[in-house]
């Protein structure tokens, strides 16, 4: 299904997700209209409306959307009640604040473990999950039945760890490293270069 | 000029600045075609082509870009040369990993200081930058000309917090809240959700 929707469409499903799950529960939101979700987002009615389209959540005319369906519906759509393993590459800073960060729970998403090359991190725990070493790298996807992984080592190293995350049967890639990584086709990449993306917020103004 | 650049196009252009400067200075490098960029980065040749075109840099039929003429043209573009100050908002786990990255000087870009509320970080000085109150907002990012902010706090202060920097004098916002957050219309802001970009990565397998 979400492989015939456009990557910006795509992109806003968890921020209808997150907006709605935000909403109080008093009732008052029971039912929201397309427009009320625009405004609150700050998005185009009918792009809205296009967007959660996808979801088969129809609306109902000077109704609104049932937003308990809506809910459900854009659960299913993001998977978020089929678990899924994740791993991280890399406990620097951002690898240590990523073990930390809670948020992955809402997508059905578990940081299972993570793994680095330092042998003063390798075996021991932050927030609860063991750091292995790389060199167990394919046994340990293995062994948590990871399908997704967090690439936070340094640029140099990215294209290295991204092979070996394929081999070791990770799907989907997101990586922090400042370089582009092509593990192969059969793994699907997101990068997120921090300074980039604050160099395009500048470029901008 | 950078305001006329589909965002997909804009997008990228660190990707290119990136992979250019990666390149050996042996001299090997002096020219590059555009199918040579497009085969390194795993684009298409026309993308590429399209994408350099809004640089103003002139690739010479059979022979490619001069490497070095479209790299400067790629910064000028990025306004890597002109330094620009930025703030973080938030010194948790991830506001304490950025202020430890090196990665923002590759586009000018500076990290003068950071805010929290906490007052046991208020004071203190990670990686030699100043954790200030929030209080101090206003004067802080006036103090250092900030006109970048990273806003890294929990999801129930992102919009308190985006509203102080516009009124400090901020013109972009780098969200990492899970959170959507409308500061004004004079801000722009780029939402980086990493859980929800996880989710996204899932749902496209």
């Amino acid at each position: 299904m979400t492989k015939d929707i456009p990557e910006f469409s795509l992109q806003r499903m968890p921020v209808y997700l997150n907006y709605l799950r935000s909403l109080p529960d008093d009732g008052t939101y029971g039912y929201i209209s397309s427009g009320a979700i625009a405004q609150g987002l700050g998005l185009g009615e009918v792009l809205v409306r296009k967007d959660l389209a996808y979801t088969g959540c129809a609306g109902k005319p000077k109704v609104g959307y049932p937003r308990a369906e809506l809910i459900r519906a854009l659960e299913k759509f993001l998977c978020v009640h089929d678990k899924k393993n994740a791993v991280i590459v890399g406990v620097g800073g951002l690898g240590r604040a990523l073990l930390s960060y809670g948020g992955f729970v809402n997508y059905g998403i578990e940081l299972a473990c993570a793994f680095d090359n330092d042998p003063a991190k390798i075996g021991t725990y932050i927030a609860g999950k063991p750091v292995l070493s790389v060199a167990d790298l394919r046994e340990g996807c293995r062994r948590c039945g990871a399908i997704l992984a967090i690439v936070a080592v340094p640029a140099q190293a990215a294209q290295t760890v991204a092979e070996q995350l394929k081999d070791a049967g990770i799907k989907a890639i997101l990586n922090f490293a400042p370089v582009q990584i092509a593990p192969g086709d059969s793994v699907r990449v997101i990068n997120i270069d921090v300074a980039a993306n604050l160099a395009i917020l500048a470029s901008m103004l």
